[in-house]
This record gives C-alpha cells, structure tokens and sequence, in this order.
C-alpha cells in the first residue's frame, strides 16, 4: 500500500505543532511527507525541508506557490494533502485555496476566525471532491469513543446533565511578552475574536457535542482576561442547556495556575455516570446506580470495548498510548477515507462540521459575556 | 476535666445524623450525653435513651418539656448543651428557646429554613451568653484549615478563580418514596425553599467562603428538579463572584448518578492553585506555578502543615482520619469555647454567621434561577 | 446499655498510643474510662487522670496496685477491662496478672515479646473466664473483612499468590536519640528480638492469614538493620509459603524514606485478584479476569458488600471512615463479646491466637535471617 | 535528513510485536522500511510486505536469503539496520549474521536464549563496526531517565532499598491453547529456560540496574509454574543484594489476575525516596525526608527535569507520551548512533551488554529455584 503524499504548510523548525503533526502522521506509516513552505523565514524553511527530508525543489516560498506547484505535477508525484499548521487567521484562507486546487485538507483547530469564513469553506469543500480534516485530537482517543458509545446505546439511560472542564495554568502570567506561542494566540488579528474559548474552550464544547450526540443550544457564560495587557479572553465559563435536554457547565482557562491539560468530561443519566481525564486517556471510569463503579481500559482485548474503542487501539492494556496516538487515529482515518474515495467529510475524523460548531461556540461566548440577559441562544448551524 | 453534659433532640432510633453527632462527640471524651427528647414515638424514645444509658428521668417526650425540665436541675447536674439533629424546620425554634433557657445549642445545618428567622436566632444569640455551633463538618477537616492558610498567607498571590463542587447520586431516582431520610429532604415543609441547594449547595458555599476569607457577592444560577413528582430542586449550578474579585462556579447535584460525596474545591492565584476533596481529605494538593506539584498531607508531625491544621490531627500521617473526626473537631472546638466562656460564636467552629450566610445563597439561588437577568446580588448579612 | 468500665495502663500525657485507644474506645460510645495506672512519673499520672476526668482514688501510681486494689472494689463499679498501652516487654506480666485477677484484657500489640511467654498466656487465659483482645488495627477495617469474604466465597478461585507490603520512612535517620516512641521500639530489653518485623510486619503478616484464612508455614527471609547504632532490624522482607499452597513475598521496612503507613495487600487466585491499601482504606479494588476492574467501597448501603463488612461502617459512602474507626470496630466488638459473655476469644476481634502467631513469625524472621539454608519453617502455633 | 534504511525479520500479520516497532520507528521520522523476511509463510509474507510497501523484490523468503542479498545491493541502497522481531530462539543466530554481513541490528529482547549465545554475539559485535540496540522498551521512558538522574546526583542519598515488582494476569489461565503469543513464550525450545523471568523478569532486573547504575550480585528466589501442563515458569520472586550495598525484592508474575502491565519501580535512599510506574509513566514521584512529597512531570517546559529526562519528551506537560513514545526514544537514539558513525553501543539505547545481564539473571534464577541454599550469586558478566 503506498504512503500518502503529504505536504506542510506552517511547521517550520521552533513551531510546536507541526511537528506534532508528523508525529501522529508518521506513527501509522500512512503518509510520506513530500512538500512543505514551512516558514516564511527562508534559512528556517530551507532547514526544516532539509531535516525533515523533503526535496530542495519542492520547499516552498510561500503556501501559494507551492498549491500551485504541486497542481502541476504530475498525479502519482504531486502532494494528495495539505497538512495546515499555520497561526489560525490562515486556516480558512490557505483550506479553500487547496481545495479548490484539488487537494484534501487536515487542518489543526480552529477551522478559522469567524462564522462567516467557515461557511464559505463548507460550501467549497461541498462544491469538491475533496476531504477535510479537522484536529480535534481529543476525539481520537478511544476511552472517548466509548464513552460516546455508552451514551448513545442507552447505558446511561436518560442524560441529565454534563461537566466539561479545561483547565490549564500556562497563561497565569504575561507568556505573550517572550513567547511566540502564546504571542499569536493572545492577538486578535492572528486568532480570532477569543483567546482561551478559542483554543480550548472549542476542544471542551465539541467533546460535549461528540461523546452525547447532541448539541448545546443555550449557554450562559462570562468571559475573562486575568493579565495585565492581555488583549483577548484567557478564562471563562457557561453553564449549558442541549437539545435533548441536558444541562451542565463547561469551564476553560488557561490561568489555572500548575493545571496542565486537565480537559475532564462527566455526563451523568438516569441509570449511570462516566467520567473521563484527557490526562489519563486510557481509563474510562463508569458508576452504574447499583453496582461498584468500574473503570474500563483502553487496550487490544480490553473486556467491555466497543468495537469504536477496540480499533482506536495499537497494543494491549496496560501499555499506555497517548496523545500522539489520538491524534495518530484521526490521521489513520483519514488516510483511509482517502483510499476509499470518501469526500467532504472522513468517516470517524472530526470535520467541517466540527469547525462551523466551535464558531458558533465562539459567537456565543463572546455574545453572553456582553449581555445582561442570562440565557444566549447557540446557533444550530453545523448540527445538520 | 468534667466533660460536658450534653442533651439531644431528635437523633431517636433510624435517624442517621443523631448518630453521626454521638460518635463525633464521643471520640475526644468531652462530652457526657446526660439527656434526651430524640422521637416524638414514644418506643423509639426509650429504646434510644436505654441504648444510649440515658436516665428514664431524664428522657423527655418533646423538646419543649426538656428545656423545662432540664433548667430546673441544679446548675451541676443539668444540661449544659443541647445539640439538635430534627429535620430542619425545627432548627431555628428549638435553638432559640433553648438560648433563652440559658444553653449552648449545637445545632446540624442548615441553620434555619429561611433568612428572617436566623436573623432573629442571631439576635437572640447576641442578648444572650450562650455559644451556637453549626455543624458546618468539611470545615472541621486539618487540611481545609491548610487551605485557608495557604490563601491568607498570600503563597497562591491574589485569588482568580475557585472551583467548588459537590456531586451526590443517591437521588437519582424517587428514593423519597421510601426512604425518611430522602422524604422529609425533598419536603418544602421540613427543609425549607431548596432541596439540593439547602442540602449541599449550602456545603459548598460554605467551603468557599471560609477558604478564601471573602464573600460571594454575586451569582447567575439555575437549578433543576429531575425526579419526577419532587417537589424541590435535586440540581443546580452557579456561575460566582466574590467581593474580592475572584470569579468561579459552584455545582451541587444530587443526581449525579453514582456519585457519593464527592465535594471538591479548587482555588487558582496569580503564583499556584490548591485543590482538595472530601473524600481523600488528608491529601492537599498544591500546584506552584514553577515547581512540581506537592501534596501536603494530613498528621501530627507532617511536614508544611500550618498549627490549624496540625491542631485538628489526632495521629501521624498514613493513618487516615475523616469524616467523624472532621465533626469531632468541631465538638471540641466547641467544648473548649465552653470551658472558656466564650459566647456567640465558638473560635474555630462555624456559628450563626455561617447559618446567616447559608440561608442568603438559598436566597439568591432561587431568585436567579427565576430570573432572566444574568446576575444576582447576594446580600451581604452575615458578613460582618 | 450500661457503658463498660475500662482502665487504662500506660497511656500518660505525651505517650501516643494511648490516646488512639482512649479516642477509639470513646467514638462508639460503649466504654467509660475509670481508673488508670498511665505513667510511673507521678506528676504525668495525675495530670493525665485530671485531663480524662479519672477519679484521683482510682488512679494508681502503678498496675499492680491498681489490679489489687480495684479488685477489691464492688463488683459494679470496679474495673471490667483493662487496656495495656505499655512498652511491649509489660504486656504478658500485666495481662496474666489481670486475667488472674478476674479483668477482661484489651491489649495493645505485640502480646509479648517472645514465644513462651505468650504461650504461658494463653494459658492463663484458657484457664479463666476473661477475654482477651488484641489491637491488631487493620483487622478492623471493612475492606479488609470484604476482602476476606471474596476470599472465603470462592470469588478469586484458588488463590495462588499474596504480596503484602509496609513500608514507613519514620526511622530513616537516628530517631531513637532524641524521640521516646523510636528509643523503645529500637530497645531489644523492651521491644523484644526484633525491630520492624514486631512493631509493623506482624501486622502484614497477621493481615495475610487473616485475609487468606490461612497460616503461613514457611519463609525466606532477611533482616537488616540501616542506621549506625541501631540495636534491632528495622526493615526486612520474606518470601513465603502457605498451608493452603499460596505463596507470595512479604515487606515490611522503617527506613523507606518518605513513606507514612503504606500497608498494602494483594492476593490473586485464578479468576481475578483484588488489592487494599490502609490508607485508602475505603476502597477495594476487584479485578476479575474477564471484566473490567470494580472498586467495591465501604458504607452503609454500598453495593456488593458482605454483612461483615457493611457491620463495621457507621456512616453512608463517601464520607470517609479511618484508622480510628477501624480501631473503634475492635472496641465494640470486644464490648459486644463482654456484654454476650464470652471467653477467652471475642468474636470478630484478633486474640490470642493473633499473640502466637505474630510471636511465631517473629522467631521464623530471625531464624532465617541468621540461616544459609532457604527456607525456614513456621511453627504452627496457633493455628488450632 | 535521509531516512535510514531499516529491514525487518518477523513482524508478519498477526505478530504483535513487529508492529510495535513499525510505529516506534514511524514516530520520529527517522527510518524508512525497504526490505523484509516476515513471515515463513509465503502468502503472509508478501501480503504483509505489500501492506508495508515493501517492494516484491525486496521481500525474501527467509532471513538468510535476505542478508545476502541486501549485501549485495549498493551502499546507498541497501539496508542498514535490521530489526529482528522473531521468536527468541533466532535472536542471537540472526544478530551474528547481520553483524558478520556488516549490517547494524536493533532486536526485540531478550538478546538470547542462554548466556553462552550472548557472550559469542558480543564478541562477534565487538569485532565489528556495527551498532547493536536492545528493545528494553521501558528504558526509554524519560521519567525513568528522571529516576535514574535522582539517584546519581545523590539526591536520595545513599541507596538503601528497591522494590521491583511486574505483575502481569493474562497467562493466569491455559492461553497457550488457542494464543500464539503465549504459546511460543511457554515453549523451552523458542522462549529459553524461563518464561516468566524470561519474559518479564528482565525487564523488572534491567530497570533497576539501570536506575541505581549498579548491578545485583546476589538473589534469593523461587520460581513457579501455576497452570497445568505449562512448560515454564510463570512466576517468581527473589531476595536481591546488589554490588554497592542495596538490598530488595523483585517479584515478576504472569498469574496475577487482572493485572495488564503493573511494572513500578520504588527506590529509598537515607534522604528520600522515589516511584515509577510504568502505567502511569509520565510522572516520578519523589518523597524527601523532610518536606511533602511531590510528582515530577514529563514533559517539554516541565520544572525539575534532568537533560536526559526532556530529551525525551516531545510534547509539552499534560498532554501524555506512552509506551510508544518510549520506544520511539530507543529508535531515535539509535538512528542517532548510526548517524554519528558510532560501534556496538548506542549511547542512551540498551545494548548487547544489558542482552548479558538479562541472561545472567535468567541463570542466577534457575540455580536459585534449584538451590535449598539462600543465596545464588549473580555473574558480574556485562558489568564491565
């Protein structure tokens, strides 16, 4: 079976996820990277094509150039996807062009800026043959499939009601002033209209969405900024209302200060609860009403596994898998949705869906956060 | 050291909390149980007292008659306080009878079922000499005390945000239909205006304000009754402010199914976070922002633990201490303000203002959650 | 219900042990202390007896004294039990001459400090109408006697190993120089023969047969002892066989740096295999081999608990209980057993047996700590 | 960067382990796969090579042939490393020939089935310019380098005490049956004269000989067989002393019910001690004498690591590295090797010399088992 041909934009040497990126994608041995423009620092786009292999004539200058480049060549050699790891003002922009040119799109969160973008890129992914990925790496985590199967074979029964909480502490002070992570991620030009909903308060909100199969259509939430000088949202909360009628709250901040990615969901119905911590991804624990709670394990022949679970896993139980792999899922997923001719949207693989949910997440936030009024109403665009 | 003569109303035969008061009482031998009016059935009375080596002369038919009789004994020999566990209805009349009648009153939470008759118990309280506990038990815990330390010693730097959490799943279904305990809880007669929120929201906002040596000042609320046919809420959560600035969320459920009693409290400053739970109370976890996260622990002799919280250990580390010895140390507490002479509030032991403050969240709870404005005042009584 | 009169010998101002046996015989309230022979130090005897309320007739300025002279005292008020909180070489003396004299004996362990004179106890006791108790504390903890009933049920099969485990840290350094709890334990005149595998692995050892319902009769063991001018071992381990055909490793070491009271024990049969850790006493982890694992928890009405451990809870889930629970389980049971006139052994409390055996096991650690050969055999003891 | 050109001997569909490595040598990006021998069986053999994109024509028939023929081929074409993920009986016979052929070997472990194999394999290395690595996987987690830092830099002190234990459950019941897996490692001929110890045992020996950068001179141990008609031992424990003073235990199990991959390591010196398991390997915990304990993190950023620690780490705290990841580190150092032109070991990679240990221990072992004498003293071959 022959690698994909992958390219990068954005990933150049010092940019963390990039290189998280060929992290997962390499685990599975599903692509091969063939092009990139990594940096429009020349010498650090030249180094990084150098390091990571990739042929001096197909380092890039510039994102443009080389979707155009590639478009010429011929179709066994020229790149198949575009791997986007660029700052989030380029996400919409660089995907459309890409699609349009032919290629299919992984594309690191957020799928853009704003709303009114992300529609533009739905409608020109369903006006093409070409498939988008999302990296909403925590849906890839098998622990989280299974909970996601739990709710939805009525094991829970009834859902009543749903914590999600992100915290992390890395922005407790002013990080922006010497570090270029978080320097971008606090500008409102390079990432959009919020800071700390934006980057982890979609990744809370859409595992709410995936694990009940439903979607929130009311929030009630605050948003704050904690450092001095800091120009977006670094913290907030909501308390939230679903369709099918659950409430709960979803927190995110990231001046949790020593929190690192504590991002935990419990979902409680009538018949039972779960509870599952991105820090310890391969435990799910699961308290039915009227028996000891149990905690199922990630793992090949894990007892208790849906089959959803089962095949997100590489070794048996007790040899921890991490992140990497979960993120390594939705690229394995995708390269299978490649090969079977899917288009638009990869079976298993968050997509643009995914992306219209977090805008209008994001739209919500910012719109109860200026608002007296308790409850905001949460678009449903993107839940067809 | 005489110990303390001790008289008890309600807490007969089957009811759990009279029970709870007799062993927190007993394990540092500073009380003598001497009398009792602890059922209006006249069997379980007996029984109870005969279990309990109470005098038949001294085991009363009602509460009334025991306040009676009990301040016609010699001053040696009678009463000297009286600790009520009846449903929550009677909290407030007995307490105040009793401080006429000249005793200490120590009484299960919540104080009252409304704010107007705990105002009139303080006043009373205040042209009086007695003492008044609330039996407030997390705030009993030695690292609750570390808690509040490490807060006012400023070593977490100005408070941002507190967490407080209190999931219970013993509710999920229509136990009141067959259980006293859970009957006479979701009664609007016997608790008062709120189930889950008298129960244990009150729990929470307790923890947080003693923590954090600040008051909640404003909160955006809903709560939810989930079993059909009950008559108060079984559900709710807030987001919180405090007059200091912190911002934060406070949950309590009673529906969470699975759940025990998992209360939870996480404060986050500008320098590190804290973190602790009812049910592992010897562990405090401590997350600086520049060092490995630390987990103080609970003992005589520990390491870093702050003279509240060494006071309220009875052994050394490893040798876990809990829930009764939480309350324990409120009873002596309360035994040593006793022998003091202290009167009004017992140093170390939450009192009327805790009572005050309990009933104020009910308040502002109930408002918001039938409010379409975002935010609630919550008074200030009881804060000075 | 009359409270059972209890005296107390050892036990004064600064002794620790005491005060554990006083707060644990009162949380039940079953007991009331009235006379003591607490320290040979005049002025901490009377202090003592004025802070527990000890009338100055009825405390005695030593144990001989005061078994003579309560004697003497009529038959319902005098002294029904005595609790021996001495240094280990005064337990045998003191609780022969009680038993002699009439008196139930509550004992803290060891029973004595070598084989013989145990025997000799046993004896004496064999030839009275007394009880006798043993404080071996962990036995009293629910999950223990849960994990017991898994045991005996056939829930695990036939059990094939056992790992138990006690790690302290507290003699890491030259304790004995300046703290009187280490100088005598590190005393041979007054501990006796051995160190660590008497203050603490005679407490894994004691819970492994407890738990198996089965005798350990032979071992390979070492003793070493780490701090410069220490007289007796203070850490060791063994491996070990059993009666039934298990075999397994047992632990038990003071100079595990940082470690507090980690007793821990595992056993494993066939079909599944479960784990309990002191201090997270409330929980008991079940690993079948074809589910995933359950944590069975301690309290009132807590699925899947058996009679004998549901018996020694007080209070529902999730409030924890602790070591002095465990502890005060003891008390009531040996209160039941003297209200229920039995001899020699109470029901459901570690005797004299429980003595032997630890004695038994003592002498097989020495032995084969000095021998070339592998294995040593354990003498049986005890075991009828 | 050229990827280095990596061959594969075993693996084929349906061997766990060669799958293993495939993603451990994805991970990083710094091999590519081109040749393979990895099946006897013709069909799995090719359809696993064309799953791969293994050219046909670099597919062989068996592993002789596939050495030859590499040889061969061009400098810049032909393998360089070969990668043997065969049964342990081929270990050393393939390893001999690829040195002798000029290749470098990366090999699952053990490196052999008897010590004699593996000092022959040595010198054949040591007469070579080949590289040899050793997939002691655990040995690439960067908590344990962490471990192994802390006891260097004499953090602890001087080392007294260190428990090993690895319990595993999954051959508790006759799995050699129906299992492959189980049934070659249950089988003299193709697993070597343990099974368990074999198996696991090493594992369990490696890491603490890694971690005290000392080596065990003495054990006292046992093994056992527990399911009928099994071949090998599946379990086992032993005393163990080691050249600089420690004393311990190991315990390696393959009968412990429901245990998946237990492996935990517990070091004390004279001034703290520290805890790593291997399920939850992102975190050290380190208990100093003096102050609460604490639990070193993994992760780029994370406070307190050592230089060997972080260079393992790809991704920031919080977001978990596995097991994978560990043997990913193994890879990357060893493509670093080839890299850098360096012979018979990898710096940071086990080698032939840890391949020695392991069979010195298996033999120190089996004589134990045999022995009615305490102690076996263990070869110090590979120590120099």
């Amino acid at each position: 079976m022959q690698p994909i041909r992958m390219g990068m934009i954005g990933g150049g040497e010092g940019a963390f996820i990039g290189a998280v990126h060929r992290h997962a994608a390499g685990l599975d041995g599903h692509y091969t990277l063939v092009c990139g423009a990594f940096s429009r620092n020349e010498e650090n786009n030249l180094r990084t094509a150098e390091a990571l292999n990739v042929a001096k004539a197909r380092t890039y200058d510039n994102w443009q150039f080389m979707l155009e480049e590639e478009s010429r060549l011929p179709e066994d050699e020229r790149m198949q996807v575009v791997v986007i790891v660029t700052p989030n003002h380029l996400h919409v922009p660089i995907s459309i062009a890409a699609i349009k040119a032919g290629f299919h799109v992984f594309c690191e969160k957020p799928a853009g800026v704003n709303l009114h973008e992300v529609i533009t890129l739905q409608d020109t992914l369903n006006a093409s043959h070409s498939l988008y990925g999302l990296a909403h790496t925590y849906l890839g985590y098998p622990m989280v499939w299974q909970a996601k199967h739990m709710v939805e074979s009525g094991q829970l029964g009834t859902i009543r009601k749903v914590f999600v909480e992100y915290p992390q502490g890395w922005l407790s002070a002013n990080e922006e002033s010497h570090n270029k992570q978080a320097a971008w991620r606090t500008d409102p030009e390079l990432a959009g209209g919020s800071g700390c909903m934006g980057d982890i308060g979609t990744h809370a909100f859409g595992l709410v969405e995936f694990v009940l199969n439903d979607y929130v259509n009311a929030l009630s939430g605050e948003l704050y900024t904690h450092v001095e000088g800091r120009r977006l949202d670094d913290d907030g909360a909501a308390l939230i209302k679903t369709k099918k009628g659950a409430t709960g709250v979803l927190i995110a901040s990231q001046v949790c200060a020593g929190e690192e990615n504590a991002l935990k969901i419990r979902v409680y119905g009538e018949k039972g609860g779960i509870e599952w911590k991105q820090m310890e991804p391969n435990s799910l624990v699961y308290r039915p009403t009227d028996a000891p709670y149990q905690v199922l394990r990630a793992g090949l022949g894990q007892a208790g596994l849906c089959d959803q679970a089962i095949s997100r896993c590489r070794i048996p139980g007790g040899h921890p898998e991490g992140y990497l792999e979960a993120m390594a899922n939705l690229y394995t997923g995708f390269a299978n949705a490649i090969r079977e001719g899917q288009t638009g949207q990869a079976d298993g693989v968050p997509g643009v869906k995914s992306g219209l949910r977090g805008m209008v997440f994001i739209d919500a936030m910012l719109a109860s956060a200026q608002s007296e009024q308790k409850w905001q109403t949460v678009s449903d665009v993107g839940t067809q």
